[in-house]
């Protein structure tokens, strides 16, 4: 994917949770995936091992606060996390809560789903969220 | 999970690449994903934070150079990492190669399939592969 088509050079309508020079942190806002939060490389690059090996620790670091957090915030029944990049080959984790009750669980979330919607979670509290992330990355 | 019950938690009828005190490296031998490797916990923990920052470092490490190595050795379109565990909550990391022309490409693996198998591609060569992680893991 040629670098000015790439939808993750930008910020476009992105909810920034925190950011640094490396990497930005944010609220996907599905709801049917409450929490779900990505960890997104803010320079182009298609791999982890493109990265120098600095790098990849800094933003695996990200990848683990945001984990404990939303383990502390929701209380979920597991933490998914991946790093896909096939339709948009530019590094970004994602951090997925799952819950036992979810439409889609045990299943990965791009399965097709299993059963409809039973518990409707909330979104964390954004703010307070951003404040933990500032908290252990800035 | 009991701990007893837990199919991770055992090495019956794997494939081992390399391992060590911490971790394991199995090919999974999925003729569906050729080079499709696992890095796996040799204890038993659910999430990435519940071991110390250092084993996720080495842990991650693992799975940095069996990436590096397909890569290398197959030219994939890109690399998928995922760890999910809702099935088998005991820390592994899927390290998938995925070509442009498979079935489920760009999807996930864990969607449904897309088109037929086109181009079958033979696993890469397993003995070199080992001799590879170790050299840089051992």
């Amino acid at each position: 994917m040629a670098k000015k088509a790439c939808p993750l050079c930008k910020t476009d309508g992105e909810e920034i949770l925190f950011q640094n020079d490396l990497y930005r942190i944010i609220a996907v806002n599905d709801t049917a995936w409450p929490g779900f939060c990505r960890v997104i490389l803010n320079r182009h690059a298609a791999e982890m091992t493109d990265l120098p090996i600095e790098d990849r620790s800094t933003l695996m670091k990200a990848v683990w606060v945001v984990e404990s957090a939303l383990r502390d915030f929701m209380q979920p029944t597991k933490i998914n996390l991946a790093s896909l990049g096939n339709v948009v080959p530019h590094v970004h984790w994602h951090v997925i809560p799952r819950w036992a009750d979810d439409t889609h669980f045990p299943d990965p979330i791009w399965a097709p789903a299993k059963r409809p919607t039973s518990t409707v979670r909330a979104e964390p509290n954004h703010a307070a969220l951003a404040r933990i992330l500032s908290e252990y990355l800035a």
